[in-house]
């Protein structure tokens, strides 16, 4: 196959981009690793994918690829960090450490940040908790894509949620989330095979169901998880909500309809109402509740309770969260990663552009 | 109108109800107001309506009317409660106010509790936070009526999060849901009416899609918010198991399908895993991310923004998370509130049993 690369390839090419643009050696490290590590997971529209969007941020001078992150106010189990509008995929697990290291003395540590930018998959922010036994939780306000239930108006990004949950001999539990019905990735992909999305995915700009999976670039937006009101939107909505005041509000970042695009073409707001896009994130020492073997003993329990739950006919097993990820991190770190054509042709564009080898 | 009653009435009668099945003055006081809460709210489902339920649970000897919940475990941030198999009405407020003594000092307190039971609306516990320029979080576990998507079992409860986050001159913002696509308490106004449930709130004991609004009585199972995967139901799922996680297997309770039902007639699992059902409260405190008048100022603008946002034709406006319920204060709490036939039934019932007048 054509397209199919090697994690080492696309690590390596990630890096150099990230060096030419500028980051230390630790920073194109850190944010190569978190694009591979959505790419080896099976989550293709965050990983390498998102290389050429952020060359074109940082060429329109909207990222800081020499960001010095820090801490601006804390107490024994908070802070907020200013992201010095760093890439997120390097301000994030700056402040999951800071997390972590609070959880370590405190029992959790939370940590808002404002000042950011894109911090790829959630799942790597609060997956580094596990290794310490501890929960990690990260969630992130994104450009606006969403309608509230009953508007017309795209006020809130996709937020996801990730909680990762470290086990015993089970491999961890870990949910990560859009919390719209359909992440954005899953609506790109129907949109290049040219067909159809389901109703309850996308509304048109006068807020009707459609099929139209170009929906949301025609004005329409994305819909909160439940669809609509009679199941349940309202409550993917206040979800959204939740991220979106803990990622903007509580940081001092922006929030709603003033969090900047992702995209170098659309200009940020004119009046912001904070410093760049906004995280959360937490960790919590699974012995600050209970000792350590007794978690993980029930935890294991629990998946595995979980994962032999009688299936309906024709369904072949229930998914604990975190599985299909997991399967697919083994079979890419072995078979290599399958690009999109449109994503090769980005990465050879940006090679070009910056002079580095694909 | 027959039914209507003041809310005092309600009040003094519950207290008495509580008063004789052993609870002290402060208990009985306590877990009135919850209930009472409820009802002012416009949450019938959680009421006084639950009264006789407690009383029966009480009667079969599940429910210890005289707790003496304490903590068992404790670091700077984090406690865990044995809830003395007392009413969740007590000691979920009890672990809430620990969570704010413990946040007043470190930013932040989170307390899982265990050996409890049904805890009303999350909404109350959460909102005890606000008082305190906190945020306040809560959850619990409930008796397994939901199944995971794919699944035919019920092995999760309808496991509702709470987020209460306070704002400057506008109202707090109050997140209440049940992690299902409906709750249990508007499947029950279906059955009352013998109406029939939209597809995706209820699934047949195969695991079919049904408008059965009988269909969990009859083997079926609630369904996770999102309604079917394509839809989003493994994020409900994914919702409703972290609510599980955190209210069962972090604090020592029951967990998934070992969570005893909330009904006398059904017996608790005989090989239990944990003690009682669980709760999951926190409270984080506003300053201890920023000064606490730009956090109420950009409170202020961001339910602003929400609350003007364009309508879709034919919808009054968007509805911000916890309008509803305190419109439903402010009339209730003048007009009185209005309890359903069967609910009077019950509590007439229970009035003779304990010789309270009613």
């Amino acid at each position: 196959m054509n397209n199919l690369y090697t994690e080492k390839t696309l690590r390596d090419f990630a890096y150099n981009i990230f060096i030419k643009m500028g980051s230390s050696e630790q920073h194109a490290q850190l944010a190569s690793d978190v694009l591979l590590q959505s790419d080896l997971r099976g989550i293709d529209s965050h990983g390498v994918a998102r290389l050429s969007g952020y060359v074109r941020l940082w060429e329109a001078g909207r990222i800081n690829t020499k960001p010095t992150p820090k801490v601006i106010h804390e107490t024994p189990s908070t802070a907020v960090v200013d992201g010095d509008q760093g890439l997120g995929l390097v301000v994030a697990p700056y402040a999951m450490n800071i997390a972590i290291e609070k959880a370590k003395t405190c029992g959790t540590g939370w940590v808002a940040v404002k000042n950011s930018n894109h911090f790829g998959i959630a799942g790597y922010h609060s997956m580094m908790a596990l290794q310490h036994d501890m929960i990690g939780i990260s969630m992130t306000n994104a450009s606006p894509l969403v309608a509230p239930t009953f508007s017309t108006e795209r006020l809130l990004g996709t937020n996801p949620i990730c909680v990762a949950i470290p086990a015993g001999v089970q491999p961890p539990f870990v949910a990560d989330f859009a919390t719209t019905t359909a992440a954005n990735g899953k609506l790109e992909i129907l949109q290049r095979k040219n067909e159809k999305a389901p109703v309850g995915w996308v509304q048109t700009k006068e807020g009707e169901p459609t099929t139209n999976a170009h929906g949301v670039k025609e004005g329409g937006s994305l819909i909160p998880l439940g669809s609509d009101r009679e199941h349940g939107s309202h409550k993917g909505f206040s979800l959204g909500a939740w991220v979106d005041i803990f990622s903007g509000v509580l940081s001092g970042a922006n929030y709603g309809p003033w969090v900047p695009p992702f995209v170098s073409f659309l200009a940020p707001p004119a009046d912001p109402v904070g410093e760049g896009i906004g995280h959360f994130v937490g960790a919590m020492r699974v012995d600050a509740f209970r000792p350590k073997e007794d978690f993980f003993k029930h935890m294991d329990n629990w998946i595995n309770r979980f994962r032999q739950a009688q299936t309906i006919a024709g369904q072949e097993k229930v998914i604990i969260p975190g599985d299909p990820e997991r399967e697919q991190e083994k079979i890419r770190s072995k078979e290599g990663i399958l690009l999109n054509e449109m994503v090769v042709e980005d990465l050879k564009e940006i090679a070009k552009k910056l002079q580095v080898s694909f």
